[in-house]
């Protein structure tokens, strides 16, 4: 059986920054579970058709097509059900908060502060799209809305719980990563591998944390191509 | 057997403010644990003497004594397993999560905002005492931190999450409210109880939750004494 993810890629193939594909990424790793990731850019609408959807990740597990990465997640757990990622019950409606969170606290923020980066790691036939896109939703231009400054004061703010989570014990979920951490953790992949920016100081227990997370299932993260690892591409 | 809870209060001996001591009272309450909730004042560190310790919640409970509102929530899924409030294991750690994003995220905007309403609410003899400790931790005058504008800023962003969460369940436990609900709700009493500030427009799914949670376990919050209950005492 194949098992593929259809994954946002940049002007390389082999960059792939979606915020929701990591958190993907990461819950198959978790699960033990391999999967080709075919690189999809935002225009290629037509490839996801057979999904009647227009977003990535798409999951194609067997006969089943599921979008949308919390529903992929709690996909994974009801079809493998060893090592939950999200779980049942209060479990797992609390950790429906770190994917609100994670998209409305954290990503904000990040997004100011690398808008123009993430601009630049996207292929050039998406950019287009991308600005329209984007400008529609921040009613303003890109330049205007990048402020890296007001970005970062923003996240600074933003990680507070984090911090305080983080001081309890090494991963969201506790000893050991699960659900709540991948949703969060795909917000600093995407913002890794369009950027080079500095969103946390190494005194910061969340960049302790998101060292532990680069490490975890066989440094996936780690591994994971950079803009700024393509020559020329990082300006 | 008595079960007495240390509860701090303000000019008035009725009027019960503190977000740790809302947790515990909400904890009770969902046990369906009756308790005496005995006033006590900041500065009547010699009462609390007995547990060793110097702030409330204390909650006496029999032959126990059990401080710190979250070790206080955690007790009583101990010793009283029915109706958990946090559960074990995922759950249990993704609930603390609410305890630090309303710790971190929501206290310190509404504190901007209010400061100046809960010193008036304190009971004067406490005034000194509360000025002096606070103006330590902010590092400048109450009258200087006091900021509506910037706190409702502050806490407009910080209710981000929170308004993603509740547009998928009416509680943030779920159909019922548990643990998480109280670990947030508690500032939303405090806020309350002290001031009339209007915190959140009734156009946000926060503020349905807030009515929510005013109108639980026989409208608990909602028959709590007011500052702007007691003649004169609001100005």
């Amino acid at each position: 059986m194949t098992r593929v993810l259809y994954d946002l890629c940049g002007l390389d193939e082999r960059l792939r920054f979606s915020p929701y594909c990591w958190r993907v990424r990461y819950a198959l790793a978790h699960k033990g579970l391999d999967v080709e990731a075919r690189p999809w850019r935002f225009t290629d609408k037509a490839a996801l058709a057979f999904a009647d959807h227009d977003k990535v990740p798409v999951l194609v597990d067997g006969d089943e097509v599921v979008t949308d990465s919390y529903a992929i997640l709690r996909y994974l757990d009801r079809t493998y059900p060893e090592a939950p990622l999200l779980g049942d019950g209060q479990a797992e409606v609390r950790g429906r908060f770190f994917k609100h969170y994670a998209e409305r606290a954290l990503a904000p923020a990040m997004m100011r502060t690398i808008i123009m980066d993430l601009f630049n790691a996207i292929h050039p036939d998406d950019r287009a799209y991308f600005r329209e896109s984007r400008e529609k939703r921040f009613g303003r231009s890109l330049e205007e809305f990048h402020s890296p400054a007001k970005g970062l004061a923003q996240l600074d703010a933003a990680l507070a719980p984090l911090r305080g989570h983080l001081e309890d014990a090494d991963f969201l979920d506790g000893a050991a990563p699960a659900g709540a951490d991948y949703l969060v953790f795909g917000f600093f992949m995407w913002a890794r591998c369009v950027s080079s920016a500095d969103l946390i100081s190494n005194a910061d227990p969340v960049h302790a944390w998101r060292e532990r997370m680069l490490d975890c299932h066989g440094s996936l993260g780690r591994e994971a191509l950079r803009v700024t690892d393509i020559e020329g591409a990082y300006r």
